[in-house]
């Protein structure tokens, strides 16, 4: 195990109503002039920006708003959102929604207060100022709510680039999986995908004696795997719905990956799908993380057939490992079927053609990415064949 | 699953040498004249103090010393403790030791702050201002470290009683398993038990639809049991401590309890045998548990058997699942006899006649404790009972 920091201090309010506390919240943290950020009309549609800015109102805290959030967030409209806290003095972004929102706000948040181009942060500068962030979760996948991390796309080359630091990680999120409840099936599916790549980009490690790790890894899939079917079958189902929600922060709050080397190999190769043709971020994974599973396991046969065995109940074929770890991941791949996720280009709509600009974009150079077998440009352009 | 808040703001710095940097840790969360609080001999022995207090003067923060803290910690010390604090002007303690030093410490922090008696806390008033308080942990155990929760016992009348609230969460612990290598076999048995029970506090619960968590606990245990022979085996076994000292953080701060009701019976009725006869913790919990499953578990015989089968690789009886729950109960007794746990009065040296006075102690009234099944004083006494 390595040495490792954790620092998760994020005050998480769970449950049903808690939405209506939002403005408690602000207080608590000292929130006075808000700018509040989301997306398209849902989140007005469904009366839930009324009850928050209702209980916003109830403790006398002004705000502006900023909606238009898209999928795959863009620098353009974090320009704008900077620009308004500038201008109107605001001291707190409150994000109501999912990852876009949320990853949005924090650009916003990290740029209202440097003077430099935001974008700075994208290129690998650590943010350690910010204004303080809430978040409002809608959506259970991305994690933003409790981690330090945030993705945008600058639509200049159309580049999908993250930044990091502690002063990123919100200071509250309220979570009620009611409010996910209305979440078409095919975002649901993805979300749960998103949530499962961030435990799988930590699980493969080489770092060694990891087991409590592991274990709390193993658990949080076995979790996503029986609640999955569930709310596909009744999506107003809260428990099924609460279940993968606190899970979709667990795992990213990165409790299941310290003290070990991680991967990300595959969120990277992930992006310039999502980049290129606007998919969900869930789905771009649900045809990576198999393809990249088959091109890298004999790296760790043992490993796979532990991700089979713990997690995919699969018996261990003692005589042939290598089996066991086959059929683990064919078993991912079935289960990504079954929540009618897309696993290869075709059923997403991708191209063989563009390919080699894909891996292009990674910007490898003559470096690699990933951790657990570290990429070139060409193996990264053999895992998108793997996914044709 | 219920409605819940999770806040676990305290910042761990884990691994090697991180003792190192607790001078850093004091000035960056404000700390500036500390009082550092200990137990015995092992502390100075081992050059741990010396290394603490040589990375305060680096930082140019001063200090003053308050050891002696015992095992059952007492109110005595902790007054001497808050005159010490009020007379010195200390706004930061620093516990260096295991459950006992920062229990007490905890104590000191809300009493220096408060104008009544620091009693009042452990007798039910929640714990709102307390000076903050920095950790150097050297025993696997207690999860007081990153937990909100104190207790203490007052010599008068040997009552042992719990205090609780969000000021008492450290604001960092340092976790360097290294520091938990040179601790008996059997006092590193009591921490693995108290861990276990930490756990099993929260496992056992009426509320429905926790699988997340309940997977989480299950983890939790499978990794203490897997690791404890081997710190056994080689008691400088890094990785093996690493852990333990991890699992007893996250098997307390919450995480695993969160939504759901929990029960904590045990955890009482255990701790008026060690009030009464001053033994350790973890091996009296050590006797109750298993009294207490054997006790209730016709309550509930599907959670027993999910326990059995997930925790203690027992294979489901599906025409008798009581069996399966019995067999689940027995290994887990098998295991604590295997890292040399008393589990019975006779091995603890408790007493048959005291039975009576103990369950009184409890001053149950006509009230319960526990919530999985509710105990009256006549349950306490036939766990006892089971229990000799």
């Amino acid at each position: 195990m390595e040495n490792f920091s954790f620092h998760s201090p994020t005050y998480f309010a769970f449950g049903r109503g808690k939405e209506e506390k939002t403005g408690e919240y602000v207080k608590q943290f000292g929130g006075t002039k808000v700018l509040i950020h989301y997306g398209g009309g849902s989140v007005l549609r469904s009366g839930l920006m009324d009850r928050v800015k209702k209980s916003l109102e109830k403790e006398g805290i002004s705000y502006i708003e900023l909606g238009g959030v898209k999928p795959n967030p863009r620098s353009g409209l974090v320009y704008q959102g900077i620009q308004l806290c500038k201008e109107e003095g605001v001291d707190f972004i409150l994000a109501i929604g999912g990852g876009s929102s949320i990853d949005s706000a924090k650009a916003i948040a990290a740029g209202a207060v440097y003077d430099g181009d935001f974008w700075d942060f994208y290129e690998g500068k650590v943010v350690k100022k910010a204004l303080k962030i809430g978040t409002v979760l809608t959506i259970a996948a991305a994690g933003s709510e409790g981690s330090p991390d945030s993705v945008i796309t600058r639509e200049e080359g159309m580049l999908k680039r993250g930044a990091s630091g502690g002063a990123l990680r919100p200071v509250f999120s309220v979570m009620n999986p009611e409010l996910t409840m209305t979440l078409p099936a095919y975002q649901t599916s993805c979300g749960i995908t998103d949530i499962m790549a961030h435990i799988m980009e930590r699980y493969f490690t080489n770092t060694k004696d990891v087991e409590f790790t592991d274990r709390l890894c193993e658990a949080t899939l076995l979790t996503l795997i029986k609640e999955a079917p569930k709310v596909l079958i009744d999506p107003k189902d809260y428990e099924a719905r609460a279940n993968i929600m606190w899970a979709g922060m667990v795992a990213h709050n990165n409790l299941l990956g310290v003290g070990r080397e991680q991967d990300w190999a595959s969120h990277g190769i992930e992006h310039e799908l999502s980049a290129l043709y606007d998919c969900a971020h869930g789905a771009g994974l649900a045809v990576i993380f198999p393809a990249w599973m088959k091109y890298v396991y004999r790296h760790d046969v043992s490993r796979f057939a532990q991700f089979a065995v713990r997690v995919w109940g699969c018996e261990m074929d003692f005589a042939n490992p290598e089996a066991t770890a086959l059929e683990g991941i064919a078993r991912f791949e079935s289960f990504l079927t079954s929540i009618n996720m897309p696993v290869n280009f075709r059923q997403l709509g991708a191209k063989e053609e563009d390919i080699p600009k894909m891996a292009e974009n990674m910007k490898l150079g003559n470096g690699t990415c990933g951790n657990f077998v570290k990429l070139t440009t060409k193996d990264v352009e053999k895992i998108y064949q793997l996914a044709l």
